[in-house]
């Protein structure tokens, strides 16, 4: 049964651990379609695993059932889960993982981001849906995958476990409207090309009639570009819908010596 | 509809945006077989990418789409291209990254190297064949994927955009033949094993009756290998047929210090 | 025909290598059903190419075709095998990379490690299941994929060579069994997470009841954990069932400084 289950870890692909998940995937759906996000999230980063998926599900079809291991509790007492949502499956740690790409409709629902409608969040407890040996350090390998290829040739949500009322929820990091009128984000995620992706979707940056001004790392840029065409440091709205520093050509991170977490301000030019 | 795409972009695999073309290609034609050339073509390095491509699509069958996102101009003016070939579809950026794979026969044709005979260039025009709505910033997941995956269910290419007669054409590093009859090359890509590979292909040798001297970086090899088996400073023919430095058992980079760019002289051994 | 094909190389992902072995399987088997174990087998480190193999062929179905190519002696006089056993086909370099994971049963078999039993072994000789023209430098492209991807569609391994005996046995690191009942072994894999995973398989560390106390590096812990959970220097039974040294939430090879090979002593606590 062809059915689309995409893998989002941070496993690195320098061992054979995601290897031997799609070996347990194929073995029990030789039909799964397997498609990598990334196994590069950095050992147990939490935040970026979350980022990476939201930023990711909605190009996959609604019928496609998304793995993400990023479990520094593996073995632990975190729960497992499955979400059951109106765009796709979603399965991993209850640690907040799943918890940015998925929502309550509509109080959960953070303006601006895109967001799978939470319909229901089973607690992964039936082992009848697991390997039949579980160790206690690769969960991926033992439950997460056979888990998604047992949904993907037709086994029902409700089937893997017991349903529950909440998950844990991880906080989108702090956005600020000061009473000046600017507002405070700040970098979330560093691309391979140095562009600096920020936690501020493109409603912060105003009407787009008026000349606005972002700082970060002291130094500006005003105005926003609609490409990364041009001289020296851009701001920009990215693929993915967020506020973006960037480097023509460059890297911005390297060019402001800025990583994950550096604060930047948008503010109205004439404020400046 | 089962059908090739290969993916070749500078995106590397720690980001989520190679996963995202495949999802959008996968929601179009859920039975593509997409195989990833590599993702690891320096950030924006049209060379790297037009040389990876020219060494790797004949290994595929002639039915396959080849798709190319090497594209610093993204969101600029430059064009985006589509060339039907006599050994498959190549789509990207006309930029050159397209331009040693394939050539117009057999004036375009660079003596030694094995190059995809154009039949058609198209600029895709078509937006039907997009997604519905694009960014200047990642044409990959919202023009490139959408029209292999339309091509790959039957599209037909003069679908995707209006015919053009020309594309930008990558000037090939240069060789010089020297009075003394001496060749001059230089090194084109390391691989992973330090190699160096040169871009010289096997007719430069001469008729491997006579003694040849290859001289790098202020040290030399005479004679070729016929593998990477030996003791010091190898040369020989690589498997895509170009001149290689090597090291059996190292790294022909790390030994002589030199990287892309590298001047390499092939002469007689006797005019040493 | 749909088969799964795994592939393990040291090519790495940044060369087109890997993708070009993928282009010759399904230029093929347009059906196979290709996955990567891992590409980052360190240059030429037949050890590590067979650890990998080791901890990962037995989680796919027993159909499998498993593809190595860590091959050092490419060109040289070293064969060419096919290994049919019990739990899939294996195909790679007679250099003792597919050892560990194959052997013939019971003799051949290290006690504590999953082995695929050898039932013949074939050394690649029909030079109709390779590509039409063989290269001296990329067996994997010219012979391994091809003959992988015969196979898949039927093929039967006494047609793509002739039997042979026995095969190169690449040995186990020594584990030394020591007069005061101590065990001493070694590190023979650092993942990822900076896990040191030794060559010491569950049934040394003693029955469980008996605290034991683990050496590496000048520091000790005394006791098996279960998880990756709690504070400093862990000892526990990793996913593919070795002694593996840890710190929960951080890099044991980062913390004590070691590779591969490090000594590893296991004692009874009392006897500290």
């Amino acid at each position: 049964m062809k059915r689309i289950i995409t893998l989002t870890t941070d496993f690195g692909l320098d061992d054979p651990y995601v290897g031997i998940m799609k070996g347990v995937i194929l073995g029990i759906n030789p039909d799964a379609v397997i498609v990598d996000i990334t196994h590069s999230v950095g050992p147990q980063d939490v935040v970026e695993g979350a980022f990476v998926l939201s930023t990711s599900f909605a190009y996959f079809p609604t019928s496609t059932i998304h793995v993400v291991v990023v479990d520094p509790g593996v073995g632990g007492r975190r729960a497992a889960l499955l979400i059951e949502t109106s765009h796709g499956l979603f399965i991993g740690p209850d640690n907040g993982v799943l918890s940015w790409a998925t929502g309550f409709a509509p109080a959960g629902r953070t303006s601006g981001r895109l967001v799978a409608d939470i319909k229901h969040i089973f607690e992964l407890t039936n082992r009848r849906c697991w390997l039949p040996e579980i160790s206690s350090t690769f969960h991926g390998r033992d439950i997460f995958a056979p888990v998604a290829a047992h949904l993907s040739v037709g086994a029902q949500p409700s089937q893997c476990g017991r349903e529950v009322g909440s998950y844990h929820q991880l906080p989108w990091p702090t956005v600020e409207r000061k009473a000046d009128g600017s507002v405070v984000g700040s970098v979330l995620h560093v691309d391979r090309f140095g562009n600096l992706i920020t936690n501020l979707p493109a409603e912060y940056i105003g009407d787009g009639q008026t000349a606005v001004k972002f700082e970060v790392a002291g130094q500006s840029v005003v105005g926003l570009s609609r490409a990364y065409q041009g001289n020296g440091l851009l701001a920009l709205i990215g693929s993915s819908g967020y506020l973006e520093i960037a480097v023509a050509g460059g890297s911005a991170a390297a060019t402001l010596g800025v990583s994950r977490g550096a604060e930047v301000v948008v503010r109205q030019a004439d404020n400046g």
